[in-house]
């Protein structure tokens, strides 16, 4: 019997229960990280590659890193080495990858949908993860974040969750979003007014509307809140073009997470960030180093939630934990 | 006993019975395309230098792929991060990898007879694969080709192909016009006059000579051909440079191949491309996408015969089918 | 039991004792070139990292090999698509990295002192491998220059050994020095005065005091040399910057190894060379070439060496041999 692959582009496709079995299929890789032999053998003799448009050491490391530990063959395309620039269509590039009968395609893309073109491009014999397309979904990361979230907190329902910075052009915030309000949090936005989408409380319908809320004083939003997500100021975004307020010094004077501001949080709150950090601007040295970060086990978490995506994906079914 | 491993430097190297018998080892490994699990042990142990010193998605991806599928360890290097850059020369650079005791190297450089440069600066012990050098060849796409046309019309001798494009600039027309005489097709090589080098009927000596003929209208090249062959418009070449007749639009105009052009060829022929394609340059969407393109089982007969080129080249021997 | 990790970062660390260790643990390897099969199982399941902030095709080609034909999952970090351009900090990197519970984690890097500063940013579970970093150190290329004496002389005390170039700027002498000195052998330093750093012979306090001499004649540092280590001479330090004496082409006349130069040492003198080479500028062609030169046997000792560095690393003992 051969089973049919399960993509995974959006958090959105997902339901709050399929979201939770790969979160308890990630916890059955958590303990491979403390053992000397990290290698298990279910996929064996297939091929993953890895699509990457756009760089990215981690996300591009921690996926290569699941499919070996779980024996898969990874194959890594870079842009720079890719047919891209000869002028080959997203398709066609997809098209001729599926004819050399990978089970999966990694793929990240400067372009939203670009995952989406591809799904539709490949037949499902290839199963297709989106590691972060443009300023749609990095569902990887919200899965990866839930999961450290859990950890901490034994449940996600109620929690009180503030995500704070670029809201705007953040494919990390849709996808939390998208991921926590499944399952059962309730989300502040936190911005200011122009880093802030119109109707990101719809982006879920119905149910974002009833669990996001928009703030746009740090301190409203971090208070009482049981998890902190802040996001990395893309200083380049401010750099080159016309000027934009808030600047990034401005960003970080008035949205930087100190321990002064931290303290408007619960005093067992954890703080999340998707790195790569940008010390001192939209975090300081002190919360990032200090003993409610959770930043580099989010980094451990993301091996483990990308072997069960990778077998979920390929396997095509997530096996009874 | 140990063999003497075998080079794949050029198609000119080998006699039809060589080139029938590595196609038919590919098609032991092409139904492991199918497969779930694709992984043989033959070369667990060996190693293979993908040596690229021209990017080529494609064509490394495949190599990896056919090394990895054999289990033999793939280790890829690329000019960008090569000593190269530091003044070594390319016969040094050859010598230290040899130094390191791979089995094979496959290299891929702009210049032609790079691979021949290789070949003379190692000891036996190490199989020099040409994943194509310069103008000169590219011996493992005809002989994947050469695979796609015995799958789809039984046999290679008779038939009528024509290769269609910038002859004078292509190492695939090069490695096809030799491949395909060989096996006893007729080849028309079809272009217009400033893209055919002269004396290209006599690159093969005599064989050619009665083989191969030229053309220089598309009706004339298409009309009654069994097999169609569209070569990339690099259009690179057409920039930057001295104007050029044609250049790439007007080259896209007389020899494009469109549903209505392939009209000219008999009903059952196929096409082919080596890709990465232009749309709408050489070839038509509709006759890229329609039913008797065969490009992208081209892609997956690559990976097929260069797990066959790969397991000649380290075993020194192709195993009876 | 688990074993503690031993981070390789400096020549400096060791003992005589504890290098010959690695020496003969590397002596276990070297059959294994001429072997079918170069698969040993004894870090199947384990995580090498090569972080390379420097380009460096064959160090890091050698490491991969190295850490593949001991089964290890070998994953390749290079500065072109690192978030170093993001404007993460080196610390950061190295946490996260080690928040993927790899085993060891190979670094090349610009800035000498690189790869104590990630030693200092991990716990022991991951153990730091110094591939070269900045004018510091490269001490498995002091390791493997080691091996290769060895096996031409039998044994290093005593030795009469000339290392010559641009030994200011480079980590290769560095690394050299400390390493023979501590095997017993006598070190002359070769070079003019403007690229001989003050206080060179006190690397290593007394011990290097005793055995370092410095000359400024070529034929001085020739005379009746048992080994002659020859470095690069790295023209582009010489370019774009003000004028510097000697040049390029000065420095090649003056200390150049030819024929007739080599003749003032020993007749069974050994020539070396860590590579890249820039023939005609700091070794003559017919040198590079001749029955002296064991330049490509230290490439394949590279390999031998690694493998005995990774497991020491990872297995953190060496086994006895």
């Amino acid at each position: 019997m051969r089973c049919v692959p399960r993509d995974l582009v959006s958090i959105a496709d997902l339901d709050a229960k399929e979201i939770e079995a790969i979160l308890d299929h990630g916890d059955r890789f958590w303990p491979m990280g403390d053992e000397p032999i990290k290698k298990l053998a279910s996929l064996r003799g297939r091929t993953v590659i890895n699509l990457f448009f756009e760089n990215s050491t981690r996300t591009r490391t921690s996926f290569e890193l699941a499919a070996k530990r779980l024996s898969a063959e990874a194959i890594n395309i870079t842009s720079s080495g890719s047919s891209i620039s000869k002028g080959e269509t997203l398709i066609d590039t997809a098209r001729n990858l599926m004819a050399m009968h990978p089970d999966a395609i990694v793929v990240r893309h400067k372009y939203g949908g670009a995952a989406e073109v591809i799904r539709g491009s490949v037949r499902p014999a290839v199963a297709i993860i989106n590691a972060g397309d443009g300023q749609h979904e990095h569902p990887t990361q919200a899965l990866l974040d839930a999961a450290t979230i859990r950890r901490h907190k034994g449940n996600i329902d109620g929690l009180e969750v503030v995500i704070v910075g670029d809201i705007a052009h953040s494919r990390v915030a849709r996808s939390n979003i998208l991921c926590l309000a499944k399952l059962g949090a309730r989300i502040r936005v936190c911005a200011p007014w122009t880093l802030l989408p119109r109707g990101i409380e719809d982006i879920g319908g119905e149910l974002t509307r009833e669990r996001v809320r928009v703030v746009t004083r740090l301190e409203d939003g971090l208070e009482n809140a049981d998890v902190v997500m802040m996001l990395r100021v893309q200083a380049e975004r401010f750099e080159g073009e016309a000027p934009r307020f808030p600047n990034a010094r401005e960003l970080s004077r008035t949205f930087g997470l100190s321990e002064r501001t931290l303290a408007y949080a619960k005093p067992d709150a954890i703080v999340m960030h998707p790195g790569p950090m940008n010390r001192g601007v939209e975090i300081s040295p002190q919360v990032a180093d200090g003993s409610r970060a959770v930043i580099l086990q989010q980094v451990s978490w993301g091996v483990a939630i990308r072997m069960a995506v990778l077998e979920r994906a390929v396997l095509g079914d997530v096996p009874p934990s």
